[in-house]
């Protein structure tokens, strides 16, 4: 198979016509799928190793490997549990840092340098994006996860689908759905209400999988109301294929499927890893006792043929890599993903003449990725020092500050005789890692005491911050005068970080999930991570700055905070519609010195909804590059859908009518100009029933004033007279009419009511 | 039937026999239910009209009527919806002022005299107590509720229901339960996870159940996890009747069934009220058609048979009812109800010398009760102006502050030149009422401009606050220099808060309910009230201050806060068992001027629990009078079920062994003794079986070195070494033991693994 003119192989294709038309359309590889014997179909619903599906109809076996942020293939594919050596690659920055870039083309752009290691290594599954709500901060994935809002985590995860599959790999979103945590991650039952779930779970799924069509989806291992994502029909085949026209293979978590049967008949194609050959005899006895419906198999067996023709290309190991043209990709996505959040006295960038005291153990052993089967045996790596150094022409003093042996008056006796101290903080290795959820946010306290220490002799202090998962930041907010936070950045970090601190790279990262002053302020504190079994999302759709605001809670940084070191001032924003949908553009002027990279954050709000809402919810953003001096139009296109809300009265999208305020910001709190928008709504007007209430009748057209009538007759009490201290109609507004017999009215006056 | 000399009649006795041993007994009207026509049994279940149930087997109509602080008896019981004038009654202080008491005996002396005046009446079962917790602060009904906090909400329900059934006359607990909303209150579907259901929910309304035997128990409108309370067959039979032995009648609350069959199937026994005669049809179409079980049927009829008997002796109005005292009682339990929230200056208690300044409508219009079935036509009414000028010997200057043509710098003037500002502050009539929720917590604005320039001129300002829901006060303290909490005091309001205000009677109430800075800070915010007939219960057990000390929110009056004109000290806390019943005993002071009675409150907690757990919880309190210079022991039992928690993998209560932190206090956030007492443990040891995770596993005395036998050979990557940032065991950790086949496990070495 080869790519035509088009980049996209004919395989490919087949699976496209498939998407745009699921119903009528079968890929080319359908009819080999059901010619196939019934045991044979049976097991290629189960890998072959550890890492790889089986062959079948003349298709090669195709490779599965780890890496949302680089390639983890390892370099025995059959072997054990699989966490043995894997082959070196390049480990760009995880999504948690990447998401701080806002940038999709950046984000497309490091994707697809990991499909060219991809192909090299004739891997033909990447498994990511991971595009998983922050749902808490304490949830140990989340640095492989990118944001606490669905539409920055659905966009970039779409971004990341394009790049990978671009290549002609694929991809694999993950981990579908509502897994938010590690704790008991394989029995735990995520119990979410369904606007919740749509809202912000499901949401950013939506918008990968329509937006980008990825090859694959894998399932998470939780269950969702009960029901195990691997098993969950609801989940894999009514929304994923039915609403969202997915024509891809669902593959498990590996060890995600507990009973084959129920899976496959859900809408899971594929069980990762091979182990159980007794699950594929499964599968055969229930197709023979009539348990299984054969078409569902043949089905499920088209889509793997599918994913095995599409992979076909990738099975031959070969191809062009520059691993240092990608280190240099990693420390440009670092730079950008480097988010500058407090910068007082001006402190930086730092002058390159300027004497530094580099305090941290950090800034020599840095942390630079998550743990788990996200993890990368990087092919390069940055040391932050060395590359501070290389960029001043001052005295540099380092001295380890925290740590084994590391006197406490070194690091302040260097920090005092210094012009700026910089010193790093970070979470140790193990707080950032799959398997494991962190039970607090704090930075370790040794750390903490060497900020105090240090910013008691030194006001001129920069902390640089190394972590996966939000850590509390009050104190070092209040002691330090710039903080500079570096996430998780990948091989680049050293280079990144340097370049920030230098002015070489004018930082552009905004936070993509809010910094709270305390855990206990975060609105899934009481319903984290559950116990016996059971998360109650109780939070509901209120996640994230959505929480923090609805209850106006103060946080350390906002969401979508970041600074440069030019400023920005936003005029003249406009708003039109475009057919359906919502165009808004806005000035941009760079008031500053230096040549600076704006991201331009456009929130909506719905004052006097019939529903309860967030009093903002991002609804577009995009990158702006403007020299010093200079003005751009910025313009962000809303499609109307996306003011939709989940109605679960009809299960679907509604968009309420009414004014919308859409206000352009800095930062989710630093709103700067503000303009409105009226939308025809399409709230379903529902009608009156019988199980409507009176107060619904009332405000009927129709209804109404039948009641009024009827009312005049029957004489509930008088309504509108109040029996004392309160108002009748209050009191029976509630009333369902079809209860109305219990308080004596004719069941025929209620037909009478609701004639048409 | 005549009263024996145990003052408890036949009919009662058989009832509670049936009671002792519900499955055995079957009282002496139960054979007359089964003897009756299928129409007649059917036609029993219903009512006769608006306030009365139909006569049978020679009994007469039972009268049941509203009134949890006192009678609302309707001049005309056959009624039409049922807002008519009602006859005059004695009106007690509502549930939220008479929760402030924290005094069981006094609630149970309020509540014999309400039985008293219901003899009087020919009242067969008074609808109360209302034992809901206050969930949300906006909640309409919560006037007639008694606290955020179970204990003291089925304690104080509990000695209700002693009074009341102490004069033959019965109560009816309602509204039974997860009723906490006004909003669409006949529709709204209550979700609540069944731990927060069993340890706040259902909680007050078991221990009413148990502790004093309510003749009836009064389902709620709104469906609990899918299902109507008048449908619920788990709720009314399983838990009520099953678990806590409950063998009276369950009522419906008016209207409240949609289903009659359903509802008889699920043990519901009287509808009321009784319009819809086709209600009864259905039951025999049921009988007849084999759809509804006659036993079932049978048993719902004994029930109403046993109510009938036991009504009987109510059934002719009269007996002796002395309204002067009852209205002495009334002002005795609002003096009591009063609480104290801020003083000052020493500015309270009055001097009988000063020259006062009174502002505030409220002053000669007392708000007392609030709005719905509830309302009582008060019999007598104290003025708080008259009763203040009949306390003084110096000028009283009322001015009316606020309201239609209410000069402001009138009310400025007066308190300028007076030597103390009373400013009466509180709620509009319609906040506190049946029917409708609150959308905020504030009091008037044109009220708080008052106090504002009150205050601005006048230091020593008091401010006396009325109202049924919680109201923000966090101005109010911060402007005033006494705050006395008046909530909604009944008839007797005018004469308590001078008595009070006077230092007639020294305060002694208690908050019942936490005072947040914020409407936002509630724990139930996010979640209040719903929409489209959905509530999410999703702060859980977080209910009041249990919610407000997990998150650490500060707040403006904790709750158990209240204030004395005296001082209390604590001292010598000793623990010990006696049996299966913890006692605490401490040692309280009156170190101050004046006799006082102080409310000595228990709170536990269990540090490192395998649950999460409130800070702490409130397990005991009792009310002890100490002379000035006087020490009292106080004494409080707590049996050991009161520690447990509800289990839900076993459904049963589990008490954790270990220790737990008892404290005694002034408040929830005012500890002032604390010790220790270790309990041994009932948490069941549950089994390693084959949906154990690996975690689980290894911590078992013989399963865990069979598992590291077993890793040994099987070795999936060596469980211990840490793959490269991360830690294998961690990894692997959560995976259930019966997954491992995925990972290649021969199924036969799990059943090795297993055998026992």
């Amino acid at each position: 198979m080869k790519f035509d003119a088009d980049g996209e192989s004919v395989a490919v294709r087949s699976g496209m016509s498939r998407l745009s038309s699921p119903a009528a359309g079968r890929s080319a590889t359908d009819g080999a799928g059901s010619a196939l014997p019934l045991a044979v179909k049976a097991g290629l619903g189960s890998g072959e190793s550890f890492w790889q599906t089986k062959t079948a109809a003349g298709f090669p076996a195709a490779t599965l490997t780890d890496g949302p942020h680089g390639l983890r293939a390892q370099t025995d594919l059959a072997e054990g549990v699989g966490f043995a050596e894997s082959v070196q690659a390049t480990c760009f920055p995880p999504a948690a840092a990447l998401a701080q870039t806002w940038d999709a083309t950046l984000v497309e752009r490091v994707a697809a340098a990991i499909g060219d290691e991809a192909r090299a290594l004739g891997v033909g599954v990447v498994l990511g994006p991971g595009v998983n709500i922050k749902r808490d901060p304490r949830c140990g994935r989340n640095f492989e996860y990118y944001s606490e809002d669905p539409l920055l985590s659905g966009t970039l995860g779409s971004a990341w689908v394009r790049g990978v599959q671009s290549r002609g790999v694929g991809a694999s979103v993950k981990h579908f759905a509502a897994n938010n945590a590690e704790t008991d991650r394989m029995r735990s039952d995520s119990l979410v209400e369904p606007r919740a779930l749509r809202e912000i779970y499901l949401r950013s799924f939506e918008r990968v999988v329509t937006e980008s069509r990825p090859w694959t989806v894998m399932c998470s291992y939780n269950k969702i109301n009960g029901v195990y994502a691997s098993e969950n029909r609801w989940l894999l085949s009514d929304v994923l294929r039915g609403e969202w026209g997915f024509a891809g293979a669902v593959v498990s978590d590996w060890g995600a499927v507990a009973d084959r049967v129920a899976a496959v008949r859900a809408g899971l194609d594929l069980t990762m890893p091979g182990g159980d050959p007794t699950q594929d005899d499964d599968v055969v006895a229930a197709v023979e006792s009539g348990v299984l419906d054969p078409a569902v198999l043949d089905d499920s067996v088209g889509r793997i043929l599918d994913l095995l023709a599409r992979a076909a290309d990738t099975a031959e190991p070969g191809g062009p890599v520059n691993l240092d043209a990608h280190h240099m990709l990693a420390r440009e996505a670092a730079s950008r993903a480097v988010t500058l959040l407090k910068n007082d006295l001006a402190v930086l960038p730092l002058r390159r003449d300027a004497r530094l005291a580099v305090i941290g153990t950090l800034a020599v052993q840095p942390r630079y990725q998550g743990g788990g089967s996200s993890r990368v045996n990087a092919a390069r790596l940055d040391i932050p020092l060395d590359e501070i150094r290389a960029r001043t022409t001052a005295e540099v003093v380092y001295t380890p500050g925290y740590g084994d042996d590391s006197p406490l008056d070194e690091a302040v006796v260097a920090a005092a005789v210094a012009d700026v101290a910089v010193v790093f903080l970070g979470l140790p290795d193990g707080d950032d890692a799959e398997g494991a959820d962190r039970t607090h946010i704090d930075l370790p306290a040794d750390q903490l005491d060497v900020l105090r220490a240090v910013t008691a002799v030194q006001s001129r202090t920069v902390a640089v911050l190394s972590h996966g998962g939000v850590v509390r930041l009050e104190e070092v907010d209040r002691l330090a005068a710039a903080v500079v936070d570096g996430a998780l950045l990948g091989q680049g970090a050293g280079a990144a970080i340097a370049d920030v601190l230098f002015g070489v790279v004018n930082p552009s990262g905004r936070l993509a999930e809010t910094v709270p002053l305390r855990l206990a302020d975060a609105p899934s504190f009481l319903n984290f991570p559950g116990e016996h079994g059971r998360v109650l999302y109780g939070e509901g759709i209120f996640v994230g700055y959505r929480g923090y605001d609805a209850r106006a809670v103060e946080v350390t940084y906002p969401f979508g905070h970041g600074l440069s070191y030019t400023t920005f001032s936003y005029d003249d924003v406009q708003v039109h519609l475009d057919g359906d949908t919502v165009v808004v553009e806005v000035e941009v002027s760079n008031t500053g010195a230096r040549d600076g990279r704006d991201v331009v954050q456009l929130y909506a709000a719905k004052h006097g909804s019939v529903i309860a809402r967030a009093p903002r919810e991002l609804r577009g953003f995009t990158v702006v590059d403007i020299p010093s001096g200079g003005t751009r139009r910025a313009v962000i296109r809303v499609p109307r859908r996306e003011f939709a809300y989940w109605d679960d009265r009809v299960d679907n999208w509604v968009v309420e009518g009414g004014a919308y305020t859409l206000s352009v910001g800095a930062s989710s709190r630093d709103i700067r100009v503000t303009t409105i928008i009226r939308l025809d709504g399409d709230l379903p007007v529902l009608g009156v029933t019988a199980a409507s209430t009176i107060a619904e009748a009332l405000a009927h057209p129709v209804v109404g004033p039948r009641l009024v009538t009827m009312f005049q007759q029957y004489a509930p009490a008088g309504v509108g007279d109040g029996p004392a201290g309160t108002d009748a109609l209050r009191m029976i507004a509630s009333i369902p009419l079809n209860r109305l017999r219990l308080f004596g009215l004719d069941p025929d006056a209620l037909d009478d009511l609701l004639r048409p």
